[in-house]
């Protein structure tokens, strides 16, 4: 038997961990091979017909639509495929939208898709009478227009924004029946292109006393987070653009901070000033809201980073799988300390894994697409994923995660967990039916 | 005098090639110094206004507007960035709809926004019954639908698509007035994820004598062309998703072939039947519309590459410089052989060259953002840029390409050019008052 017949066979496609997960190097090369992807109809065969003249769909028998300035998505799409709302009427409290993973594929999310939080509404600013103020403990005060921030020299970095509270679902002690949209939909990842804000103290002068820099959002609570500086010289941004166009209302227009990786708050949207200090301000949400509660009662005083994560998009919760045969799993990792280093699969809920594929290029502190190649056997299955970063951290296990920051009993809807920042594994279950639910394991 | 006192003072700051370029070195580092934009205004000192509590703008007072599924863009943004329409009431013509480069920034072209070509209008095409066929020279012909793809392994690939007719008024023998986008908006770069044709077409079992892949699409006027094999084997996706979500309708919903970098007719959109064949359809796009007229009045038979160019997108025509001082030049590099290795920036009209910083990470294939620090004097200056790629290829200078390729009378209005695929340089004139204007040079 030559070796094409061998691999079409799948004779050389032996699992490199339980319940079917292959090698990742089954994803490389000119084509690629699916141990019995062919013998489930996955592409159906034709019996000459294909050489017959197809036949027309509707569609093709007469011209289409124009053409219009700004594009629309598909009308089929705009049915399937948007954010979930925790606010849909607009009350006058805070106003998720969570990003719908498990309709999406690649790294970037497009800005109709972004996840945004807003705690008092969008404003409708008007970019030509917008202002940013620079002050505090810098020796010239200044004030900047969208204008004038134009001619300052700008960098691109295309990373994630996650909020503090993604995931929060996640610390419940039962596993919540939710999509990966409801439970990991606080997290999306664009191109930022904006002026460092190291620019723009420079162009300040800054007081060697200055350790803070606080910024402040002119929305209508204005909204204040404090930064240390260290992370202003190392990338802080003052975003104008989000993949190319000026930023979305509902992330900042026209202007946010960007501070990579860091807690999604913290990045302040709609900026307007920018105060330098010696110490933090200790506002509203940097003390209340987005404080990390211990087990033990007391919280942690700041939690900057959105640790290394990952989680699964396709399979998952509230799919169902067409038949046994060949699937590919796929998810998304990311990390502050990095660029993603590795990605591991299970799918037998922890008991061995299978090394993931990455997509390059693998950027710092962005969103990284992970493949593994899975041949479902028909039977019970449990997928995760665990990320590692260049800095050697590592995606706790669930136990451990538990143990250091405690879980809450499950409430009667999803949403409203005081626990922040849940970077443990997340599970999905399928059955043999081919059902695919949220479990843990 | 002490560095930091000689630097915001310019003294460091040498030009290092003609009419005050500086060296892109200047962009690196923790802050940035600007020669001179400090006493221009580029940032307002304030007098202690600053530290006196800020009024609120209109905005700021009251709660925002809520948020929806898909986020819609600011009014402003509405108003003033869209896609320049060639034929905005649809009449049975093609219709063009331009990338508006100068308002954008980064590398990713949002979605709305990408330039779309459709030669009998965008179909709307319901994906559930949308099928892929795959005959021709194979063992097996095959047929595909949506979700039977969606198990296939995927990969993501941020490319640009280029019209073989973009820049097309670069043919005529006087520069027209006109934007970088009507110059070059047939060009735009998008993170695209599908499947690998070569793996749809190890499924299906390649016959040894096929040598070309014809693509066919489901628009009215099935539009067809002919793909080497070779190019199939390398880097060919039927494409699924556009920047994360599914790909744009005039973009070829739900499926389009991309051919990284390839002419972008080649990359057949609604996609519906590859057909391996012995030899190319010679179909009428491939021999009439894009193929390239030489002064000789012979044609190339094909004209697969997109070949290396750049072009500035600020300071461009149209735009006015605000008085004298720092500046950014910033613009778009591209290859299909390969990186970008280097971009030269010129301010006196290619009499002397300063290389720009090119921003990370340089995809192959793709938009490459560089930037130039640039301290306009106040007098005329002549801008452009030339590109190198890593394969060693260099964008030609505006004399040879004329005179391998030609040149044509000016037109009573852009567009209607009969030559594909220019690719040398645009220069843009500044004059003491600031304006800029497309001139050759």
């Amino acid at each position: 038997m030559d070796d094409t017949k061998r691999r079409h066979r799948g004779d050389s496609l032996p699992p490199v961990a339980g319940n079917g997960l292959l090698d990742r190097r089954v994803l490389l090369g000119r084509g690629i091979l699916l141990a019995g992807a062919a013998a489930t109809g996955v592409g159906s065969s034709l019996t000459g017909a294909a050489a017959e003249p197809l036949k027309d769909d509707p569609w093709s028998v007469g011209a289409g639509s124009n053409s219009v300035g700004y594009e629309p998505r598909s009308k089929y799409e705009q049915q399937r495929v948007n954010r979930i709302l925790s606010n849909p009427n607009g009350e006058p409290r805070t106003s998720h939208a969570r990003t719908p993973h498990h309709l999406l594929n690649g790294t970037i999310t497009p800005n109709g898709l972004h996840f945004t939080i807003v705690h008092s509404g969008i404003p409708d600013i008007d970019p030509d009478k917008h202002r940013l103020v620079i002050h505090g403990l810098v020796r010239q005060p200044k004030v900047f227009t969208l204008e004038s921030l134009s001619r300052y020299p700008m960098v691109s970095q295309t990373t994630y924004v996650e909020c503090g509270g993604n995931s929060g679902p996640m610390f419940s002690n039962e596993p919540l029946q939710a999509t990966v949209q409801q439970i990991h939909g606080l997290c999306s990842c664009a191109e930022w292109t904006g002026v460092r804000l190291s620019t723009l103290l420079e162009e300040c002068g800054v007081d060697p006393k200055a350790k803070w820099a606080i910024a402040e959002g002119a929305d209508s609570l204005a909204l204040s987070r404090s930064v240390p500086l260290t992370k202003v010289w190392d990338d802080a941004l003052v975003a104008l653009y989000q993949n190319g166009e000026r930023i979305m209302p509902g992330n900042g227009y026209p202007m946010r901070l960007v501070l990579p990786a860091w807690q999604g708050n913290m990045n302040v949207k709609f900026l307007r000033r920018i105060q330098l200090s010696e110490g933090p301000a200790m506002s509203y949400y940097e003390t209340r809201t987005y404080s990390q509660l211990l087990p033990n009662g007391k919280a942690y005083r700041f939690h900057f980073l959105n640790e290394v994560k990952s989680f699964i998009t396709a399979p998952s919760h509230g799919m169902a799988l067409k038949g046994q045969g060949f699937y590919e799993i796929s998810g998304i990792a990311y990390s502050a300390t990095g660029r993603i280093a590795k990605v591991m699969v299970s799918a037998d809920g922890g008991k061995s894994w299978a090394q993931a594929a990455l997509q390059g290029p693998v950027i710092p502190k962005s969103f990284t697409r992970f493949r593994a190649p899975w041949n479902w056997n028909g039977g019970p299955a449990i997928l995760q994923s665990r990320a590692w970063d260049e800095a050697g951290n590592v995606q706790p296990l669930r136990a451990d995660f538990v143990a250091a920051r405690g879980q809450t009993p499950k409430p009667p809807n999803v949403g409203g967990f005081p626990n922040q920042h849940y970077n443990s594994i997340t599970s999905w279950g399928v059955d043999p039916s081919g059902q695919v639910k949220h479990v843990y394991a």
